[in-house]
């Protein structure tokens, strides 16, 4: 049994990270013990370790925020849990482990039968796609929206909860080679960020959509790829960033915002949880959970590791030029 | 007679600017000869010279926007304005000549007796300041706000109408030589941008506020002056872009956007002005013009120009590090 741990933060994440033995405890009344499933690397996580996220749990700390676990022993007084019963943590419970103990009153069961790795994933990024396209712009079937990083966990979600709900999506990508697949995958349109052959990204998007209006533009890179956003969206538009995988500040252009009237916001998904209702939260995770339950809600993925593995993890979930999500994986699950 | 005319634009603002001879035509009815008291040179109209403002007027042009006038000569059926008679001039009209030709029935007359220098910047400055306090965020008697390029014009009117409000403003400005005259003139804060000693602007701006929230920023100069502003901002805040004296595109860390949830908005006059309801044009500058013709609201001169001198005047208008407005100013306000 391990977990992976960290004792101070750092520029390097995977130099802070470490697996150590996870010693199993007594349970208590109303615990149960759990062998994780999967649980992702998510940006916020690389920066937590790196001390640049907006909280940061005091040290030592159990990287990891979301996963899906089964049980496999319980403590007194337990019920409607069972052994073997797939279970989502909360948010924010360190889930970079092997196995860990947990109150069996904050576990939300879910169906044994879907695949436990898409499932991981539901706490941070799909509320994440789904709440950038409902927060800020009052969109109807038909709009446009555009985004970058089209290619992320987050930007791959919110095209086909785009498509559920019948708007269209400008995907803005840093690599030509992910046209192609994209496009096939059912995107509607998948430019390289950036001048093309001379041509500007706001002309041609104004190509692509043949000049129709977009209302909501969407940032998880900052630098002039915010500025580029800017650039191709209409007059009084709203523009959220929500990550920052450039590394680098966003830049905005004072024309495009003083004479497009462009309105920059920020998306953080823990103030929404600290804000939103209980029935809204409810709302978003049912739909969120069915969705993905029925397959129509997925995220690619680019490599799980066993949790002995946690530093190579890291190394490559921060690296960036991925293809999809970097994952743990609980001992079930390995090949 | 003359008149400032541009037949190009061009990155030299004075390059382009000429004085040519203005032939007096017959007037026709309903029109006024003017002659020209007072005409300022505003970042706009620089901007509008070089080709960066976000609306052009087609070539040739005459430059100019605001400015007041005496009536001195009448066309057939002109009546309820006298000869001699001091009026302000709708907003855009080419007003950088010594004469021109109006329509009566666009001016509004104005008091003789009050100093015309002042009265001639009324219609694009002190709006500017009045809106910037009043459209983006309701501010209650004791709130702070924070702005850069407080010298400005706009920041001097800024300061003004924020101490009749009853509200208390952060000046951020670029010399520590301008620290002492704001306070002896009644400003509240005055802050040198940038880290001082060691310190950054938002540390120092804490300690002068005692940890004052501040719920509104006022940025002028973009670059990361833009920044300096988010991070000073409180959780939540608006900040409000109306210029780039810069000349750089507004930096903002996607942690101070994301994590502070701040709202970056712009501010363009023209806009307004296009959308406002006469009513609220009109309680818009009645209050201003009021304020102006009791000394309540002014702003400081840096030089006035003959229109023969106006490469000279644009020049120095455009160089920046200036203790106030530059204006071209009539034959009869000579010295």
């Amino acid at each position: 049994m391990l977990k992976a741990e960290y004792r101070e933060r750092g520029p390097v994440p995977q130099d802070v990270i470490e697996a150590v033995p996870f010693n199993e405890p007594e349970l208590e009344e109303g615990q149960v013990l759990l062998e994780m499933l999967a649980t992702p690397i998510n940006p916020s996580d690389v920066l937590t370790l790196t001390g640049e996220y907006g909280m940061l749990p005091p040290l030592p700390a159990i990287g990891g925020n979301e996963g899906v676990a089964k049980v496999v022993k319980q403590g007194p007084n337990v019920s409607g849990l069972d052994i073997g019963q797939t279970v989502l943590l909360p948010v924010g419970s360190g889930t970079w482990a092997t196995h860990m103990v947990a109150n069996a009153k904050g576990l939300i069961p879910l169906p044994n039968e879907v695949d436990p790795i898409q499932l991981s994933m539901i706490t941070i990024n799909p509320p994440t796609a789904y709440l950038l396209l409902s927060e800020f712009v009052d969109l109807k079937e038909g709009d446009w929206v555009i985004q970058n990083a089209a290619n992320s966990a987050v930007g791959t979600y919110l095209t086909s909860l785009a498509k559920i709900r019948g708007l269209k999506v400008v995907n803005v990508v840093r690599r030509s080679s992910l046209i192609e697949p994209m496009l096939e995958a059912g995107a509607d349109v998948v430019l390289v960020d950036g001048d093309q052959e001379g041509e500007s990204l706001a002309k041609r998007v104004l190509a692509a959509t043949a000049g129709a209006e977009i209302r909501l533009g969407i940032d998880a890179v900052g630098g002039m790829a915010t500025a580029r956003l800017g650039e191709a969206l209409s007059e009084g538009a709203t523009l959220v960033n929500y990550g920052a995988l450039s590394g680098e500040p966003c830049l905005l252009a004072p024309g495009v915002i003083i004479f497009k009237d462009i309105t920059v916001r920020g998306f953080w998904l823990a103030k929404w949880f600290a804000n939103a209702s209980p029935e809204r939260q409810q709302e978003v995770f049912g739909t969120i959970t069915s969705l993905v339950a029925q397959g129509k809600l997925s995220a690619p993925i680019h490599a799980t590791y066993p949790l002995s593995e946690v530093k190579e993890a890291v190394k490559v979930a921060a690296a960036g030029e991925r293809n999809g999500k970097v994952l743990l994986i609980g001992e079930s699950l390995h090949v």
